[in-house]
């Protein structure tokens, strides 16, 4: 009998898998390598699982609604779209999967920036698909004409982008969206934390699809909610290929609930942003290189005590940190990234303990 | 510009999406066309969620573990297999999608029995797959050679079959093992209400993987949890080509609770087989062909007061149902099924509406 990776289709095997960042399973850690939100979500989550689990469970017995349809009409009522306008899936990687089998194979090319989420190439490759890879020159800035001249039949774009947390403007999206003859995606996992987004770009472009998630602003990375926005044909195509029971009950009413007190999260990501600006400031005064962060994030170009960056700089200040069971993420894979650390903005105590780190390894340097 | 169609892979327009059974959001109904548990989950399980909810959710903001490790350290307890034996998945749709992904595509295709669970030709078609489909006869017993002969990649055996309740012996499912040079996925959904099941044969078959969910015996379908056991070799394939974090944590803990509290789905399962052989027992002496059930659902071949029984007599029932608030299955497609209503076994008092509808509707019929 042939052995199952011979009966496996012939690039499976070969096929890495994502390696998502570190989630330590023991306790004291300061964990600020995943971009998640520091504080808890909003109190009308808990209460609105509480209220799912009544009778015992009983409703857990029942499927979910196949298209999320209460959640699903929220989203459309947030962003003023209709609700034929919104998918909802488990965690925006759900959605990012999706289009890429709605639009990308060996025949057409999926086309994404360098750098950017990192699970873009993982997806093309699980479809054993093209791809087109534009990268970005040390500016970070969009390269319009690379993407518009692409040859890509859908486009990724991190915006705000990962790592760097540079934001886009929409003038720049709209030069994107005049020139490049496929789908853009516009991946705005970071969004609630920059001063534009595309959605208002909906209504004039149609091949425009805007990719959001609950997992950084809204506190939810533990319950797999994410959602795209597009025209209504590019919805029918998603749908085609979406699981019918993708997103769980309780998910499902958590995520409404989050999207129901838009008053907690505005403070909270108030918050965010003015600890990240604070520390992007002190840090920016060791004369480190920060490009300026419209995320939830800092992706800093660290300097030894002997004024020196780079990669070695770089990994040693991700080691002292280890030490100190400080979790930032590393990007040692390629010289655009390779000198610099992204680090999670979290609460006061936490950066508090990061600048400390950073003190002491500047100190105790050989 | 070309539209989201034009731009899309060829075959995605002309896909249709998988019907799943109505899920009625108003109260009233007896829902019997699912196949859900009619009782609630065990306490521990809604205790569970409780746990993970304290410090006002704190822990939702945190990404939930990749690979499920604690319940899949659980399942493998559980079954007898070690952690790398065991995949875990959104619901065990997840797990089907990623096995389709792995093992068919146009150049290597995938085979299925007719009739059977109907998600797996949309799987296909989603993967621009080619089909074997195995017609069985009207006895509903596995066609082992033909089978064997499908020339399929992999081929996937609802065990118990659904929507006809028959359950299969290991002797039969060893004699394709021995004889199909594929992978053989026994989709066992219904096995907790079975005899038998093929777990054991695991040890011996490389090639075999074993598909579970907890939607159905467990009540909770609402969580989305399934998961698959097979070779280490071959879990190795799946992990690549899923989702990093495709299981929630709330779904984690609830499926790790369920799995801990046997006693009470001995309990629940018992009981759901004697209300399933009571009502078999019933309506066998209407003279209604009824094929022997190892789920937990009855597929009946309705004989109206004429003592007629076919299509036009099922879709009769259905309606008259409907009518009455009573939610089945009808299959009205194929010759093989056209005639019979599927009823999942419900709870007694949902049962005793069932049979009063019936012997109403032969009553009033015309």
């Amino acid at each position: 009998m042939p052995t199952p990776s011979e009966l496996a289709r012939a690039h499976v095997p070969a096929l890495y898998a994502y390696t998502p960042g570190l989630q330590p399973t023991d306790s004291g850690w300061v964990k600020l390598n995943t971009n998640e939100c520091p504080y808890e979500p909003s109190p009308r989550v808990v209460a609105a699982i509480q209220e799912e689990l009544t009778h015992g469970g009983a409703r857990l017995r029942l499927y979910p609604s196949p298209t999320s349809a209460p959640l699903r009409a929220k989203i459309a009522e947030v962003h003023g779209v209709t609700p034929e306008q919104v998918i909802v899936g488990n965690g925006s990687d759900d959605i990012l999967n999706l289009l890429v089998r709605v639009f990308g194979d060996d025949r057409q090319s999926t086309g994404f920036t360098f750098p950017s989420y990192s699970l873009y190439p993982v997806l093309v490759a699980i479809q054993d698909g093209g791809t087109e890879v534009i990268e970005f020159d040390r500016s970070m800035r969009l390269p319009v004409d690379r993407i518009a001249q692409s040859g890509a039949r859908a486009f990724f774009l991190t915006s705000p982008n990962a790592p760097t947390g540079v934001g886009f403007t929409n003038a720049e999206l709209r030069a994107v969206l005049n020139t490049f003859p496929g789908v853009l995606v516009v991946d705005e996992a970071y969004a609630p934390f920059a001063e534009e987004n595309a959605v208002p770009l909906l209504a004039e472009y149609r091949n425009l699809v805007v990719v959001r998630t609950l997992s950084k602003a809204h506190a939810l990375a533990g319950m797999r909610v994410g959602y795209a926005l597009a025209d209504p044909e590019t919805i029918g195509l998603l749908d085609r290929v979406r699981d019918s029971y993708n997103v769980n009950r309780l998910s499902q009413v958590a995520a409404l609930a989050a999207l129901s007190d838009a008053s907690y999260y505005d403070a909270i990501i108030g918050k965010i942003k003015r600890t990240r600006d604070h520390w992007a400031g002190e840090w920016a005064q060791r004369d480190w290189f920060i490009y300026q962060s419209a995320t939830n994030f800092l992706f800093v170009e660290p300097r030894n005590a002997a004024g020196e960056s780079g990669p070695a700089v770089a990994e040693s200040l991700f080691k002292f940190f280890q030490s100190r069971k400080i979790l930032v993420r590393a990007f040692p894979s390629h010289a655009l990234t390779a000198s610099f650390l992204r680090i999670s903005v979290g609460t006061d105590d936490e950066m508090l303990a990061v600048d400390e780190a950073i003190q002491a390894w500047l100190t105790n340097a050989p």
